[in-house]
């Protein structure tokens, strides 16, 4: 199997390698000319033998938008356009049909796992039509975990559907996330508590609480203890906010996930407009002092 | 009627004055000399004619406690303790065990209205015995707004009543003020709002939203466009904390108050712990970026 | 001054009123023959003179859409339509477009004040160009409450900022009813209240936490008291949804508007998913009971 | 080794299994007369050799409070008392006070791992003196997962913080879970979502979100497709609360624990009072339609 792959960065870069180390051709393409395997989309799309899989791994948004309408003038009818970046749903729709005017195949691909998926596969969630899926499970086992597919694949539904999967699975990541580090503020904040990277660390194994991210807290605890290098502002990429709005769309009450994005968003305020506002208001009617 | 008040503070300065307004005798004392009529608590004992009504009106907690603790030792039996302060309720049952061993009545006190108390009334939540109530409501009446009693005024139920209602009064006050806040900070955002202060403005008449703080949020922004003179700092005196911790005790959903707890929270923290663990593992697993 | 008001139903009903109280000629047209002045929108069309001012207060929406899209048709340049309705800010710019092929104004207003509009007044929030809104004007004053200005009528932005801003006006009152709410709930579980009913009526003089809708608190449990005769099930009818996601689209956190958005969507579950989840989940790890 | 065990509940059943299992000699007192060992406690004092370890393993609260208490009357000095139940942390302080005036020591242990520590093994936090804490270290090395004993046991510092270690675990274990359950409910409210059964499946290995608890849902999922046996009422156990409880004593923001807390209460109310008065809202301002 030969195929292609539009960006080679954190995630493209690595899965580059995962899939040759599973001995499937890959030619790759970035605009950096030290990772990309050509020097054109035209090249790769010359190289690659139809009919094609491309699978494409560039931010989402614009830049997927551009790289999948560039590729629907380019491609032939029978080839097949993955998208494994974290587009909204939303989009997939909108690239299917426009691939489908010129018998291009479409599939979305939600793609857990990280910097580590190299090392240790990813999660995969896969959107579209049946057989077009089938083509792509080589590359989809190539990517995964070893072990039983269904631990690490599912083809969620038609298309969009992988990458709505992959959308709540990043909300609950944060809603994950956001946990954890209540806890580890509460331990960091109480005096009898003597060993909060220990603790963390005794979580590992036994404990209803243990996870793959808590390992991670425990890695980032042992290499910074009391994570004196990292400021607490927390930016966030899209999926977190999508969550929500889809929450919100269907009457879902998600108020653990909506914590932990509006955490995020107040991280990043000095000096919030609503909170001076509040300060106002208890100096108005209690002549509270303020800071000024 | 001649009374003793002690502490003259924000709250009692201007509440003998609304006393005396309303042709009331007031002895007050506070520790500030260019407030008090009296030189020591003694004084004011020796000078208020027995059976005497002595209203306390200090910061709530160990200065409450020693204030009626000292006056346990003072007062005579028929004597009547007031507790205007915002104590916690559960401090109530205490001081009128200890008042009570020496035949003295004790009565608590909710009282709200802040600075503007002396020109508009107090409202007034009152918990204790009916006759002691009865006993102190010349100063109610003299203390809260003109017209209908029930408007301004209720007996809550038992020692401690009062305060709880005041209690779940601040609560609430929580709540309105961070919604309020909310809706500032989104106006503030959006660019095809041309005039924040202007909307608000026009919120006092007609609307849903009308309010006492609402007028307040209009003159705090008149006062300060766009409160630049003000911090995004936001202290919490006790009764948010306790309303929560109630909420809790009793199984009663209150996310929009706690989250005016918590927000008052977080605008005190420059570089929260919680958020510095969730950049951590963003980096961990997928290479973000983080802030030193 | 000659108006057409398309429209008739909780609100437009009253509007009509309150305009011809005010000696302002309209024109009004509902489906509902009992309610209508003619038989038809081309009727109201022909009535009203040019350059007319078309009032359309139906519901947001398709209904708004269906008939600002009929009107484009019907009316003339140099003609105004207002709306009046709750319609996302969004939708304004489309009709704006619309109707400006055509050389009809338009402009839109927030109103708020509910069915107590007619006799109070309504608050208005409006969008659009200077010159349009000032031609309504008298009907604006005709519709506020007397007094000041600006104490009821905002001129707020360009065309989508009067939606908007009442857009924020119904986010903020949803965190003042939770917040109220939530208040009323713990009083009611506190066996030391006695008087819930007349801790909120002492409540609306002299307190921080007065309002207009603390006044409808009182009203509503003076009426069914315990409120035995209404079920905890609220609906929601878009503004608060939009409001969140405002909120989201700016990174503006606004936990207490979408705690009491949250707690609407639960008070319509029975037995929602996540709870049956978390029940299983505590179920497989703890051996917890659970119930069927 | 042969210690002493009360309670054979649950935990304290597979704990002997394992203990034993470990060839540490253990006599159990349960007032389930097929599950004893022993006719009494004073049978189980008289049976272990001294100096004793006596672990005890029953219900947080009262009962645990009168098992500790009695056992002060019938050990010798020299003896040693694990609590290894839910005990909050303040209850610590009092039974080690309690014990140490009969020269008896005191060590409390968070235990995690549900019924599956049998198998397993359980995460373990102490807290106490540390030569008492190495004294029972045998049995903390039985009852712990196999492997480096970091990774499950932790010397978290004095008395108490094994169980306030253990009450933040279960805090945030409450926040994983809600997380899990709201993408739960959202997968399972979009249409396009074909597959959640097989979405959970696939995240088990290779995402980011991969734990024991998702490894649970999968299984709850298997075991009852639609969770259609199991009501959306889950009940708290008092961790979750004191979790909060601290969290605001300490001014840590905590909304995702507290979003699961509230998530709890609402899910076993039938018609929330604060819903009702919310609905009761709407209706007076708004003439909106209420549910009976």
């Amino acid at each position: 199997m030969h195929i292609g792959l539009i960006g080679l960065g954190k995630m493209g870069f690595n899965m580059r390698q995962r899939l040759r180390d599973a001995e499937i051709e890959v030619t790759g393409y970035d605009r950096n000319p030290e990772r990309t395997d050509v020097e054109s989309v035209d090249a790769l799309v010359a190289k690659v033998p139809a009919p094609r899989i491309i699978w494409v791994m560039v931010p989402a948004g614009e830049i997927t938008d551009s790289v999948i309408t560039d590729l629907a003038g380019k491609l032939e009818p029978g080839d097949l356009v993955i998208d494994g970046g974290n587009s909204k749903f939303t989009e997939d729709q909108k690239h299917e049909a426009l691939l489908a005017e010129k018998g291009i195949g479409f599939v979305d691909v939600g793609v857990s796992g990280g910097v580590w998926g190299l090392a240790n596969g990813y999660g995969l969630m896969a959107g579209g039509d049946p057989d077009r899926v089938q083509a792509a499970m080589p590359l989809f086992d190539a990517l995964r975990p070893e072990g039983p597919r269904e631990e690490s694949f599912v083809h969620v539904g038609d298309v969009g559907a992988g990458h709505y999967a992959k959308m709540v699975h990043n909300g609950v990541e944060y809603g994950l996330m956001q946990a954890y580090a209540e806890g580890y503020e509460l331990l960091e904040a109480k005096d009898i508590i003597k060993d909060v990277h220990g603790t963390f660390r005794a979580w590992q194994k036994g404990t209803v609480v243990r996870s793959w991210l808590l390992d991670l807290m425990v890695k980032a605890l042992e290499e910074d203890p009391g994570l004196s290098k990292i400021a607490g502002y927390v930016e966030d990429s899209g999926e977190g906010r999508w969550t929500v709005e889809e929450a919100i769309a269907h009457a879902v009450p998600a108020p653990a996930i909506t914590a932990a994005l509006f955490a995020r968003f107040a991280s990043r305020q000095d000096d919030a407009p609503a909170m001076k506002m509040v300060a106002a208001l208890r100096n108005q009617f209690g002549g509270h002092a303020v800071r000024a």
